[in-house]
């Protein structure tokens, strides 16, 4: 029996490209308000708003776009010309409408351990949106379950291992994110291992667990992630047959 | 053992009241645009807007948010104030932080009917603010599942059913929308009882069932419900006992 029996992942930037659509779409606003404001300045309100609004509006590019509407109203003191609040809103409908762009490795990684574990997808965002991209993905057919959330704290994983009966010792969560993927699990006894992407929304940062933190891992890419869980399944039988 | 095995019911307009939140945001923005056109043919803009965006932005209020601010740009040819984009904006937040305001009956109705059937919850709209109202409704202890939705079409209460194990004819769906509770629910062989609520977005109406169809009932509100069930399940056991 393995160890681990749920291999769950996070989708966005840990399966397929996301932020960077986000960087984009701030270039965009940047360009926008430059007569009014400095790129940093427009990105430091831009953040604030959307920490402010986060209660309201909570995550994903609706919100995103509620967000950069505001900070342009605020920014160009009313100013702001109505097509330039088009173009906004336009941006975020190109934002719904990209391409899923799948990182390296993710599709062989997944068909590969979709044979041994129970493959689980966690993602937080609009649901209709995560909905259409995890089908445009090609990979749905991988995972046993899909789980699309509001938040990603301790007490959601919590309900969601409830729900799904797992005990938090033989679960494993994959993400990019320490704040959404890494320290809520680890709180709750469970496993998980952090790979980075070489975009972080501030929001989702949070600092490292210590490397002897148990059930930590972290990888520099999904393709390594195979070779860890033999590492980790050999440990067990290792310690297992004491 | 009961005819039905699992009682749903929507929620916005079915056990909350819902749409006139929307019926007077629309009024505010009507009141924005009164320099720029009638309010008859705002409500007509808006509409299409909405109905354009739906393939972009899904349901919700968010959705209608990014609409509202599409038809105020557009009808103003882009002179919309940036104070006025705010006005919209604000609007938005009012509806998202808005009471939970119970339908007549719906608290004794579900505590009711929670003795005797699994009650679940399905709705469709933005996954985070569904989630607020519901547990701000006070109504969440009644029901053994609650499933968050992106549309209400044959395929997804199909997936439900398949999901949950539900045979179609012990399944019972009672809702407001003809269009997204009821007619879905019949193709499926299911049963459905449609209770109208005093507002309809344009986009819910769609054609009544014939009185003869099998599985559909119609009430005048959700305190007749419970005398319903009584009776088609009191029909049903006369015709087991034939």
């Amino acid at each position: 029996m393995s160890h681990f029996e749920v291999v769950a992942f996070d989708a966005d930037d840990t399966l397929w490209h996301n932020e960077r659509l986000y960087v984009s779409a701030q270039a965009k606003l940047k360009a926008l308000l430059a007569q009014y404001h400095s790129p940093e300045w427009i990105e430091e309100r831009l953040y604030q708003t959307e920490m402010r609004n986060l209660q309201h509006f909570g995550y994903g590019i609706k919100a995103f776009a509620l967000s950069m509407i505001e900070t342009a109203v605020q920014l160009s003191e009313g100013r702001i010309a109505g097509s330039d609040v088009q173009a906004i809103i336009d941006s975020a409908k190109e934002m719904l409408a990209a391409d899923v762009e799948l990182l390296e490795h993710a599709a062989e990684t997944l068909a590969g351990l979709a044979q041994t574990y129970a493959l689980m997808l966690i993602t937080k965002g609009d649901l209709r949106d995560q909905e259409l991209k995890i089908a445009r993905s090609g990979l749905a057919q991988h995972f046993r379950h899909v789980e699309i959330v509001s938040d990603k704290s301790r007490e959601s994983y919590h309900r969601l291992l409830q729900r799904h009966s797992i005990a938090p010792e033989r679960f494993l969560m994959v993400g990019n994110s320490l704040r959404s993927d890494i320290l809520p699990v680890l709180a709750l006894g469970a496993n998980a291992v952090y790979i980075p992407y070489q975009l972080t929304w501030a929001h989702e940062s949070a600092e490292r667990p210590s490397a002897e933190q148990p059930g930590f891992y972290e990888l520099e890419h999904l393709g390594l992630l195979p070779e860890l869980l033999e590492r980790v399944e050999g440990q067990e039988i290792q310690e297992t047959s004491k």
